[in-house]
């Protein structure tokens, strides 16, 4: 996707370097990290240099491919890898697969293989999502499932990019999403270099716009999808889907068919992560100078759930790599 | 109210100074501002030193007994003051109430009346809504309608501060009211004073406590309230409205009479305000030495409505001081 009118993606190699867009530097700061060798690229990792599943997929296979490369002890360069997020599957599955390379070149081109594939499903559901849009559509969407967490193209977002390529006509809310503020870090950074027309709005005011009439549909990521359709995603879009629900506002979730989980029965097997109160307490943002700070909002206790089970029966469809489906039609993906 | 255990209203007179709690340093830093005469009181009331209906209106009253007791020329203070927020009701009601006055003494009467009633009124509203609120309840407010923006008790906070007194167990969730942070700033640290066990949460997370069967009830104040029950108040209210219904959850409204506008038919009457968009781009609190600081969160343009309408048909029941009804039974107090 565009920067200031050049194409970029969210990390890359070049050489023996891995080079990668500083995200929590952005939108104050657009800075491109460097990483000479696996160590420095797992600790972008762990240290959130680069986040979202996709783009800690690719940056993993990247950093494995710098192992090889230096003719490190490949065994050790995986388990270091591997310790950086304990969480992201995405990772695992990237170094795993980077492990099985019998050389430099085939580590490379394993690496290179799975940002592509990233990148390629994001586009594919950008591509299916496109016809969704309509010309003057208006979008709400919530935190940051653009290509900043992907390789390329992201979930949410990129039929929206795709949208713009076939010269529809846009408008985006999007959410700042407290308490991290994707939203107006990310998501309205993405929009304004791609050159489409949006505003940033407060989370309390979607339900204001949705009730006027004023949005056509929401498109939001998922961070796991149930095998019943239910999803687990970022705070606040639960409420998002009711009132959408409420307002007759179809409600779409966008995501590559790796974040299915058909082990997993119903929302209500997913368990909620309680996140530090301090991203509550303090906002992070970035003084007059344009130097990042954070202020302290309040001196109470917080509570922090970072996110919220939105049942299958408000979600009105999901885009996937493989096409559309109704949330109770997506175990017709599971042996696809 | 009490604040680090001394009891405190939002406003006063001292012989002929008017001291009020200064509340754009909340919580940062707590200062009594003083005012030695009508013009100084006035500035505070257009620098929102002081803000909410209640205690604008009753810091007016008082600026205009400075100005008896001070010999200046009424009819020129009373104008001098309506000047200072000229969409503030309760305003023009206290100025005009004290312009009667005949002398001195009475227009200080007068004044400490209006500051009485206000206080009386929220007790009321306390007093009325405490029943509603059961033993180790948990609920939900969203924005400021505490005794900061009365002259006490408040309105949507009356109720739980009288619960307390009564020794009943509560916890409150306190939705932190993006983009002003009326409820980190103001409610979390009235909460906190008054030792009420709570917690400030994201707005995104509302509805997962909702969801979760964590609130058993909704209480939050009105800015104005049609004939037909529809409420005008702080964005978000209506999200928070309509997921409280989907989850059965009650949600009443608490405020003053003098609230409601009969002249309004229904809540599409009521214009909506849309601030400046810095409110959702900027974000105030106070850096690591405890000085207030703005920081910056995106570059992007930003819409702002400052309110919602939430339609009576989401509104469990209104508790005034003359008592609690539906939203379909208020023109009952037309004539009261």
């Amino acid at each position: 996707m565009q920067i200031q009118g050049i194409n970029y993606k969210t990390v890359w190699m070049e050489g023996n370097k891995v080079r990668m867009i500083d995200q929590p530097l952005l939108p104050h700061k657009f800075e491109i990290h460097e990483c000479k060798d696996y160590k420095e690229t797992a600790e972008a990792i762990s240290t959130m240099v680069v986040r979202g599943a996709g783009a800690i997929g690719a940056t993993a296979g990247y950093a494995m491919a710098q192992a090889f490369l230096a003719d490190e002890n490949i065994e050790e360069a995986a388990r270091y890898i591997q310790n950086t997020r304990p969480t992201a599957q995405n990772l695992f599955y990237a170094v795993n697969k980077v492990l099985k390379a019998k050389n430099k070149e085939e580590a490379v081109k394993i690496a290179e293989q799975i940002a592509n594939e990233d990148s390629e499903a994001c586009k594919q559901i950008g591509i299916n999502g496109e016809p969704i849009i309509k010309d003057n559509f208006k979008i709400l969407t919530h935190c940051n499932a653009g290509w900043l967490g992907f390789v390329d193209w992201g979930s949410a977002l990129s039929p929206i990019y795709q949208a713009r390529r076939n010269n529809k006509n846009l408008f985006v809310y999007v959410d700042e999403t407290r308490p991290r503020l994707q939203g107006a870090r990310l998501t309205a950074w993405e929009l304004k270099n791609e050159n489409i027309p949006h505003a940033l709005i407060a989370d309390n005011a979607a339900g204001y716009y949705m009730r006027k009439g004023d949005v056509d549909m929401v498109i939001v990521g998922a961070d796991r999808i149930a095998a019943n359709g239910d999803v687990a995603n970022k705070i606040g879009k639960y409420e998002k889907a009711v009132v959408a629900k409420e307002n007759n506002i179809p409600f779409y979730i966008a995501a590559p068919t790796s974040t299915i989980d058909f082990d997993c029965v119903s929302g209500e097997d997913i368990p909620i992560e309680e996140r530090d109160q301090e991203e509550v307490l303090f906002v992070q943002g970035a003084d007059d100078k344009g130097q990042l700070q954070k202020v302290k909002i309040s001196y109470s206790k917080a509570k922090n759930p970072a996110f919220d089970i939105t049942p299958a029966k408000y979600i009105t469809g999901i885009i996937t790599e493989k096409g559309i489906c109704k949330p109770e039609e997506l175990i017709k993906w599971k042996n696809m």
